[in-house]
């Protein structure tokens, strides 16, 4: 599906492309940012990093607030920051919460009346808008992608490359949800999109359940979550049993660092996004 | 006065500290933000740059979206965020225009009723809210400043300098208003806090004339602007006559880049953020 590009807009030496497009998975047009560096050319296709926002956000907060376009403009690495959910669909108490509905589409596809038939962020994030972005942009190098993401998105970022293995060269995550079968924002979101009569079913979109049938040996995955992080002590990323999960399957290769009296804020991101551009091009550049 | 700490939020290693105080010059309430480096402390004092931003920004745009925090915290200095304007006073007409009255205060101050007895952002920027931050924070250097500012605040930041010799070490700013006799925004400002009778006088708030008297022989002014830049092609900022008023008076050292493709926005701040942390840099650490 072509793309409309709202505004191009210059930012660190590349440029930032305002889109939309008519997405079939989920039904309605669907925004985004996509940044390309300087040195994107199709004579010269550049590698692609996705990264998903969390709860409440758009495409918009990681463009403007994330400082990811400093790292991948010096390393030449294409940056795309999709929406969260689908929107303006008018389905009942789809705008009731700013956790479950608009904004919270938590990258899978649901399965429960009324959101089965448009939240399917899965394969909108894995399928559709990538086969989109390659198509449309001969700049972009389908076979080099990676993923990151910050909470809700962390969680996407995490569940995504884990449930298709080589399909993400790389992930790393900012204070992710890492357990949502276990905390309250993963329990409200899974019984809204899947219904509560098979929990069991759950644990294909738990990171931390995930992880323990991961094939590979190494799983080298950059975790970072502020110490100063409310969400995180009130128990919504769990990354403890993320880590837990890792260590007891054997798997080597997770570097999960708790950054001194960060909090869940684009601040904290900002800190540390340079280092996940680093990660990401360490695999994309390989 | 003494200041409210709001919130502390760990940003590149330093932390962000959201006050407020009650300031006498505005006699209201104004917040701002201050990022404090790592280095920083009573026995290592750590210059400081004030950041003085556009038209309808508060402190928290350039802290949330310029990325100077990244340069700052390499360097070891300090950043003032202060707000535009004071605010809630509840002026007639002073919510009434983006341009104009709150989040327009123009760092000059009024004249004019009913503007004269609040809106002096001018002695709050200079003189109350520096002393009021080196009396509160030890490891503030006040023996070492330098300004910028974005837009209106380049307007702010160049006339700033100018009126003070030897006040600021170094002067920048991104897509400025060099020249608010001659341009709409100025003219409307001017008029509502200066009246309109003394046209002549204005000239004392203009950095295009300001700068024809100026005493030294150099002015290593830093200034970037946008070949995109909205405003810049509406003739509110007239780099040109600035340019030009340098010249014509034989000083030197003016660099004014036309960077190209750039808009108005933060996206373009960002992108060159750091090129203005390592100019102040070059005379803070002198």
């Amino acid at each position: 599906m072509a793309f409309t590009t709202k505004a191009t807009i210059a930012s660190f030496g590349g440029k930032l492309l305002k889109l939309t497009h008519d997405a079939s998975t989920t039904g309605c047009e669907m925004a985004l940012n996509l940044y390309i560096p300087p040195s994107a050319s199709s004579a010269h296709k550049v590698p692609v990093l996705f990264y998903l926002a969390g709860l409440t956000c758009t495409g918009d907060n990681g463009a403007e607030k994330g400082f990811f376009q400093y790292g991948a403009s010096q390393k030449g690495m294409a940056v795309v920051y999709p929406d969260t959910s689908p929107r303006g669909l008018k389905i009942a108490g789809e705008d009731d919460s700013w956790d479950f509905g608009t904004g919270a589409g938590f990258y899978i596809n649901a399965t429960k009346a009324p959101y089965a038939s448009n939240y399917k962020m899965e394969s909108y994030i894995t399928s559709e808008l990538p086969q989109a972005l390659f198509s449309a942009f001969p700049e972009l190098d389908a076979s080099r992608v990676s993923i990151s993401g910050h909470s809700m998105g962390g969680h996407g970022a995490l569940t995504l490359f884990l449930k298709n293995p080589g399909m993400y060269k790389s992930v790393s995550a900012f204070a992710p949800i890492t357990n949502p079968t276990k905390c309250p924002w993963g329990e409200k979101a899974f019984t809204g999109y899947f219904g509560d009569e098979d929990k069991e079913g759950w644990k294909k979109h738990d990171a931390t359940e995930l992880v323990k049938g991961w094939k590979g040996e190494r799983l080298d995955i950059l975790i970072d979550v502020g110490t100063g992080d409310n969400f995180y002590k009130q128990g919504q990323l769990l990354p403890e049993n993320f880590e837990k999960a890792v260590q007891d399957s054997g798997k080597q290769g997770l570097v999960l660092r708790y950054q001194d009296g960060y909090d869940h804020s684009y601040f904290f991101i900002s800190s540390f996004a340079t280092d996940h551009i680093n990660h990401a091009a360490k695999y994309l550049f390989a």
